[in-house]
């Protein structure tokens, strides 16, 4: 259950509109690593968590945070398309405005009224299949972590690509914030592990009697690239410490396979005589 | 550029048809974390790596090798969907199948005329939005990692899903290859920081004085979860040694946003009189 | 800014675990009129809204309950799908669970391990792009008002789908808000033109002048269905005020178009001369 | 089963080509809001429509003039993109076309050969996802409203992105007949009522003494807007004339929930004593 | 333009409900290759076309046809929903529609009141990009006489799966269109031919002299099968007559890319110094 | 099983950078009718071919020369991206990328780094539903045709866009093989018919006694353009050469459908009295 105040976690308010870059911020609003991503993400994990106590505490508490991101970069993003030009002649275009013309979007105007969506730079829709939450606590923070590294990323990307001071203010929020979110998911896979409750690899409670011979510890080289196998995966004792890497190029350990005919009743192509295909094959190539 | 050998590299022959597993293993092939994904994911990092040398050589490996795991599952499925059931009466049904009949995939009969598609169980296409190439290696084998852990948790699922023997010998294969390949992408992660090429938090590049006072290191608790802050993200020194956690209630830096009024020309609803909206507001509420 | 109870609004406890009934609960937490879209839309349309006071505030209140109610059907779906039985056969399934296994969602324990996810019954992913905010209150707000209509009936058709009782009790309570929330949007509805903010036709700015001749009160009857003509809409004054209603079938007032020839860069097909394929086509009937 | 005729409905002829705009009047095709929604949706409506008579009539006749429409718009996209210049070169552009060159759609030459498809202004395909028709007509003849209103609001905005007089005048037509069409829906909805088949709340055969108390009457505020409960749906008699309004805030009415265990075979984050949990948090914060 | 009669094309009447069967019947209404596809693809090729003439005008004639078809599959489907079970007891279960309880979809109660809706038989929404108009006749007539023989597929399939005389008697209705169907593209590209508008290699109008040697006549081999390159591909003249077919394996014409490093405002991973990096390759391979 | 080396098919190397190209060139990567759809195309079929030999070995080794244009493409986008501008300013900008500047794709620096995805030009991701694969190998090689045609024709189209003589040779390339492979496609139709393995009307299997009348050989005429029966489709003798071609008019053949009430519980609109309704329709026609 949550509550709402009208109060920003941080100031989300440009120098001057930017139509242009409106659009751009879309991208982590609504996009794959945006922050709509990790509130829903957070709070749908910490929802399904099983598992009570500091874990499930710190998803929910996260997931509530992050809401207040996506308050702030809609709040943003309406600010940056004030007085979005509605043509493309001088007159009808703001000196601000005027460079960044060319690349708005136009559903900004015609679908929003000038108002943000929960779509990505290019205008794809925010979809739930973002969204991942495998009840394996480890693999999920691995996850988390890698959106908050691929999240900071983007909004250090777009904190070069402007030079208005508000703007440049709330992304160094959001840069920092995901630096924390960062150290913190790492910490907490870290906890898993020395809580005992998983490990590598995950997930930990398969029976490792159960796999293939030493696939777990085999570099399969199928490429010519020459350093491939020049890296620690491929060298020493391997991550888990139980094994030992070892590398080899990739081979085929079945036969090529051989699918028995179609239903007939879904027609399919039917299967040949083989030796009449090979004998019409052998005339061809005579 | 690539070469194909139609031998497998592991055999893919379940004991028996099985058309509800079909769907099943649908999953893993064209699903978020299913083969198709790891495949041409690796690839479109390799190709797209700036940096040449071992791990562009390592990416282009693995995404090859997956290729011919795509293949043996596509050839598994299409076993499993030999003599699928049309129609539910009792003599049209193997004694395999009979089981399973109610969850199979119409579209397996109807579309693939009983072959495998690039969909997931749920019959969602595999989409190119599942696939991530930042440019930045830290964060995408994070990513790397992440995805071999969702899929190994996956097949292991699958595994205690089926008796069939045939079909239990490939779901180990697989098993086992995503054991080493998770202990593959955290060595690379190491090795990256080894090699000074990337750290935590990602992107190291950004100088940390632009962040914004000690929100890097700041755990922020907007639920009321009572064990939240009981971790390590919130006691004692940071990940990245550059700092020490603290924890506080979420809490406002900023009033609540007032937005100008929306450009007539896009027929918002417009802005009144604040006044004449209270007066009607006390009038109402007397 | 959000803050966080782990208290749910409302009881989400079923009597008893149904897979098949999880599965269909699905359309009402990630279906496009599910609470995933009224949540997110609320809150959109108002961050987005740029007329401050009572609608604003009004649109964060109802979007902030409404997060409260994902919760609480994430929690229920969870519940129902404790005991999952994982193959067909009779041993390894609960006497509960048994009656519904055909249907079940495979994603929900090879994906979720078991958990809820941002999906309709059919395991599409809930997307941005059922949320709706022009700008236009009154155009939205009828959007909202189809939504809470649209829920309620599904939810209504659930109540009919299962005798848990802990599962209808929590139907109830989503059916009664529902109510609520209909009555609500219309009410809003009525003081949007009370407040002479907007009125029908939407958007009121345009002005009518503008509009072409009496198009804006006929009927056009493009089908041969006999009564389509006898209803309010075809006779008497119209429903703004400004005009009576007449009918008449459909009639071209332009010519069939003739598009210019292809760019011959784009490889159309070329036109060819127009007489030339008229005497084809003559000699073709002879 | 329906006849065509090539001539237009209206003229559909711009007095210039202007591929920035070609792209813009995408939205009104196959945007969300478009032509293709409406005409596909009311003609779903009508075949789908258990009740013989004036509504099914109705559907039919106006989704099969919607169909009209869609051919208007594409072929006023199509004379839009006359002479699209292929490259930025000033040499290879026409006068009209120069100003727009950097927002036309690149799909429209390399993919259509320079003519419309059933994108919305971003490139997004329509989707069948768009179209509502749930079986009651009251909650869909709402929508049927709400489509009306947002795509009459669509339109007049395009109306004020061009100065092109044949564009306005296409446009025109289309804003007038959407003024006619929000009026039929209107009555549509009071006639439903008048005939006694249905009426709020939607759908009117749920009992309502199968409700939650009062919660069908109550405003529940879950945000600190002041003026959130000053208007008519927290004061006064309710809508549907069987209770009264009150407001309170929101506020839980079970127990955090605490969901069992999950299940060992799908490999979730396992169940930890809690008091050991417990133990750990206090000597982690000592 | 179009105008509508309520009688329908062919009888679209069940012996009996079946809403397995009527999932079923979704592929063939919404599906890739279903009717929505055909009737909205030779509409927007028809509308698109800028060669006036037959061409045009059979499209247009086609396109109509296949609307009657929409309108068919619909109201089968909606028959065959009568009385579906909302609940798995035995009581509220016809005997018709028993068998295939399991199977069906569960947003056909749910979202559509016993209704079709433009979706396939897995609950994928029918998209716009289904639909190809390039502009170019020739290559748009083969992928309508590819659409019409995977619609004819599909529905012979279909026909296979039901043994309900009524639905068998509309599938034959649509398998007999779909057979003249086929032939009319069919005889349109080799019209196109005659009639000088297009040919092989489409588009005919890029000069060959602009190709590259001889790869216009040249199988590439890159896999192991001993026979790809004993059919006619690969021997004798060409299908264009203008050169004859070689084999050999594939090969590059190129040296392995090296990229450029990363622009350091998108945070890419740095490139190294080679000779650092082989180093450390050569002391890790000792 | 596939293996790789790094070496390119062909040089994919621009004379200079251009951002803007970058962007178009996307739509032959990941676009409907790119590489990414040909190469998985073909090898799924491959795979799921159940007749061994020629047809099967065909399909590998083509799908496999086409994972090598996926490549090839992605380094060439590569390539067209570096040194792309970050912000609109004349002094951030390379005089070859300031001309493209406005038509970028904002994604290929914020989520890609400077490098290419698998989206195509609009930025919608690619999708496994671009992928046919029917198990009808006639159905099939027809659209592996028209992905052929479509495919030429788009990259041709993309010749005609650029002035680097560096794109412009690769695109040579890529026009030339799909020259071959148009040829190749229409070959192994041929030689399916002379194997005796499918024919027209596809599926041949279907018997044709079964056809209703003589629907498989007559043009209905749905539209009032006076030309659409003067083709051969209308006239002689039948493709198949079973028949004779005629044309008639659209004609209904069935009544108008009239539904069963809905299920109440389901909360459908009720039907009422006809008589009742009826008697309202002509009160209000007084």
């Amino acid at each position: 259950m949550f509550t709402h105040t009208h109060a920003l976690q941080y100031e989300a308010k440009p120098d001057g509109p930017d139509p242009d870059f409106a659009r751009k911020m879309q991208e982590v609003l609504g996009g794959q690593w945006g922050e709509m991503t990790v509130a829903t993400q957070y709070l749908l994990q910490g929802w399904n968590c099983r598992l009570p106590g500091k874990y499930k505490d710190l998803l929910l508490a996260i997931g509530t945070e992050e809401l207040a991101h996506v308050e702030m970069i809609v709040t943003m993003i309406d600010r940056l398309l004030d007085h979005i030009p509605l043509k493309p002649d001088a007159a009808d275009r703001t000196k601000e405005a005027a460079a960044g013309y060319g690349q708005h979007n136009p559903q900004h105007p015609i679908v929003n009224g000038a108002g943000a969506s929960y779509m990505d730079s290019m205008g794809n829709p925010w979809t739930g299949a973002y969204v991942t939450a495998s009840g394996n606590l480890y693999a999920d923070f691995m996850y988390n972590a890698t959106a908050e590294m691929q999240g900071r990323l983007q909004v250090a990307r777009l904190y070069n690509m402007t030079d208005d001071p508000g703007v440049k203010d709330m992304l160094r929020f959001l840069i920092t914030r995901d630096h924390y979110h960062q150290q913190q998911w790492l910490h907490a896979l870290e906890e898993l592990k020395e809580d005992g409750l998983e490990g590598v690899p995950v997930p930990e409670a398969f029976p490792l009697s159960d796999e293939v011979a030493d696939l777990g510890y085999t570099f399969i080289d199928a490429s010519d690239g020459p350093l491939a196998a020049s890296g620690r995966w491929a060298n020493g004792p391997s991550y888990d410490g139980r094994g030992t890497y070892s590398a080899r190029p990739i081979e085929a350990t079945a036969d090529a396979p051989i699918l028995p005919p179609g239903d007939p009743r879904l027609y399919p192509t039917p299967q040949q005589d083989a030796q009449t295909m090979l004998q019409k094959a052998k005339d061809m190539l005579k």
